[in-house]
């Protein structure tokens, strides 16, 4: 194994969080708020361990192999979230170093759980670093590297390979840099729409950035403890069209930039989407009318918990823990459902749903004739049996890593099956709030530490799908040659 | 298709269900009770119907493939149910045919969900066909019919395949039908060791027989409100051991037979299943000792439970509906685990969980090392591909289904979500009780009928490993040629 790579670029990625620091503590100047020092303080901290740790490791060999790519990753993602966490305990605003983990991991996995109770007294600089996490985090930190760092060694479709989500990578350029410059680009072009869309319906301009900020990410951090239910029917809506947009593979924007609507309009994965969204929004909107009896405060109400479960965002505008059986029950399938590949979204992912349904097809074909040979196309090209297997063993793994930390949590004392079961879908997913105990109006402050390090684990696993975590905490990976 | 034959065996089968009734009339004869006309009743349209079945289409080709196996399977078992169903309506001891038909698919799907509210009052003859249905189900009413009907035309293999649980059926000898002797020979056996064990225990005769069958097929239909909690700490002892003990694969009996100890000694089923359930009960037992202070009863009580569900049988003798969460949480895990592939047990089974095991590992070892090929091993044997495939993707389909169940019962109004979903698991599991409106103490009366009926489907879904009845249910499979 290429140590010597693995730190190197860890180190780097610990220096490009410094230099993102700059942004709260910009933020902190402007509002003369209690964040400099902190921010100031961490920027130090990065400076001189990324900058030792790259100093150190300067010389190395610059070939790596799917593993360097997994505990790059994985190492990046702790680091950066251990590191990220310092501004709030130095501030003072989470005092208890977990708990401020914990938070860091959800803004950057873009999970959006919390165990801030007071959100309305904390102070600009620092909600906003908590929300700027969520849009790095959302397209990837280390995506954001390859795009902005200049001559990186080796390699490095590893390291996006293992950030980005989805069964498979698609280049949209030859050049790697370059697909994850067009990325970085189209996605500050629609936060920066959803940014102005929100100031023209009169959001104050604090408020629409951090706002824009997490709905890029599909985060979910919010500054108001009713999250997004205070503010006008044109702001939710138009919240609620971004998170939808948000949960859309990026690939497709490329498309429609290239004008090659016809592939944008034939994808599969986008009217799979498409459509169950509609169809949960309809469900759900005939489902709580008698709690509303107004037709377009039930549609919004739906559109947007469906939106925000979807995309696994979790902002709120409804304690849809009030809802009907058959509402919650929608909810909770979606959670495990997620977005599109290639977007922001969590969850098991909708193109890898497809797949699956398509294998049960053709598995029931081999069945009736064992003797027919029948491919399995999706978006237009056949997918190899290799593919078809990575994504039903995905899922085992999935579902078994989600029994596992399920399990972990039911040793909390003095929580039911409901909270525990729905606070680990919640998390594993990124998504955030989940219901009764961790509803919508409440958050996971009454965890014990030990159980808030196993969902801020849970979060890592769920964002970086899996494989990069379980391979670094594997002691053969650092065992063998 | 070969339409004739399915129709055909479909009557052979009705028939042997009218000669299986005469047991129950005969229970019925000994308790002068209740039961005798609506016996003979049934016993009349079996053998009208069934013969009728069996005439018309006497003349058909003998060449069947795997669908009409599946279809047979199908048909045969939704037909046995809606027969079975009657003698409970025509003795006006279960009224409603709706009721009466999920009752006797809990049966014969060895689920042992009831509606019945006061058991107690039930005539004996009723209540031993109640549980008769269990012990034919358990090892299954074609493989009966393979082992007492001389002369079945055709290749009987495919229904066999299609009604034994497992990802793979394993020939015990060359000639099916004698390996379908030796299957019932071996439950029978075991069947009547565990009889004896419950008379030698002081437990009257009639509830013996009840106990013995209902446990032999991992049923779980009593005749107490309390099910098993008032019997003695030895019986419960016998009970929960014979449970445990049904719950593994036949093959292993009929190699211990042939004294062939070696093979059943590193059988990676058998110990999968024995390391989880004693680390479950161990588990369980610390967790619940506080409700329970005194060591002896807490591990009668947390082994019982364990195995009730393992094996999913559903006998209880304690309300783990009252436990702590993490107990309850472990059982729920269990009621998917469910026993041993080739064993009366229901659920997902054993073997494929450790097949699941085993791909993920490949996977993982794929990832790593792309150009190396690696083959799983399983009982010894390397398995290939196209079965380790076939274990994902039933996974697939099997959470599917779960969902799509779920999302229907869902529509049932005062229902919360921890009821419907264990309801749900417990059904196609074919356990018995779930937790909170459909625990232990509780039953399934308060479901709609609607509800009932689909609750029915996801039993035969779940005894029949789904294939069978989707199969039979897509309109395809009908229509064309």
């Amino acid at each position: 194994m290429n140590r010597k790579m693995v730190y190197f670029l860890t180190g780097r990625i610990v220096l490009l969080e410094g230099a993102l620091l700059l942004v709260p503590l910009i933020v902190s100047l402007i509002y003369r708020d209690a964040g400099m020092v902190p921010f100031l303080i961490t920027i130090g901290i990065c400076a001189a361990f990324g900058g030792l740790l790259s100093q150190i490791f300067r010389k190395h060999s610059p070939v790596i192999f799917a593993k360097e790519g997994f505990l790059i990753t994985a190492l990046a993602w702790v680091l950066l979230s251990a590191i990220g966490a310092l501004p709030f305990v130095i501030s003072r605003e989470i005092p208890n170093y977990i708990d401020a983990f914990f938070e860091t991991v959800s803004g950057f996995t873009t999970t959006g759980a919390s165990i801030v109770s007071n959100v309305e007294s904390m102070s600009h600089s620092i909600l906003f670093w908590r929300s700027f996490t969520h849009w790095m985090g959302g397209m990837g930190v280390l995506v954001l590297m390859v795009a902005v760092m200049p001559n990186l060694p080796g390699r490095t479709i590893h390291v996006l390979r293992a950030e980005m989500p989805g069964p498979t990578m698609g280049k949209l350029v030859p050049k790697l840099r370059d697909t994850a410059k067009i990325l970085y680009y189209l996605y500050f072009l629609l936060t920066l729409m959803e940014f102005v869309l929100l100031l023209c319906g009169g959001m104050p301009l604090f408020d629409s950035a951090i706002h824009a900020l997490g709905t890029a990410g599909t985060g979910g951090f919010g500054i108001k403890s009713d999250s997004i239910a205070s503010y006008s029917p044109y702001l939710q809506w138009v919240i609620a069209a971004f998170m939808m947009l948000f949960g859309v593979n990026f690939n497709l924007y490329y498309l429609l930039l290239l004008r090659r609507f016809r592939s944008v309009f034939r994808s599969e994965e986008l009217w799979t989407y498409i459509t169950v969204v509609l169809a949960a929004t309809g469900l759900i909107a005939w489902n709580i009318y008698p709690l509303y009896r107004n037709l377009a405060e039930t549609t919004r109400t739906a559109f947007f918990q469906v939106n925000t479960v979807v995309s696994t965002t979790g902002f709120a505008t409804a304690d849809f823990d009030q809802w009907p059986v058959l509402s919650k029950t929608v909810l909770l399938l979606l959670m495990f459902m997620g977005g599109c590949a290639g977007s922001t979204a969590g969850g098991f992912k909708v193109s890898r749903l497809v797949m699956l349904f398509k294998s049960i097809r053709r598995e029931l074909r081999r069945l009736l004739h064992p003797r027919t040979v029948s491919v399995v196309r999706f978006e237009g090209k056949a997918v190899d049996d290799a593919t078809l297997n990575s994504v039903s063993t995905y899922l085992s793994l999935y579902i078994g890593l989600f029994v596992i930390i399920l399990f972990i949590v039911s040793f909390q004392p003095g929580f039911n099956f409901l909270s525990n079961f729905t606070a680990v879908a919640s998390c594993f997913n990124n998504i955030g709030p989940g219901l009764d105990l961790v509803g919508p109006t409440r958050n996971f402050a009454a965890y014990q530490p030990f159980f808030k390090v196993v969902l801020s684990f849970a979060m890592l696993f769920g964002r970086l799908e899996i494989y990069p975590m379980l391979i670094s905490m594997s002691p053969s990976t650092w065992t063998r040659k």
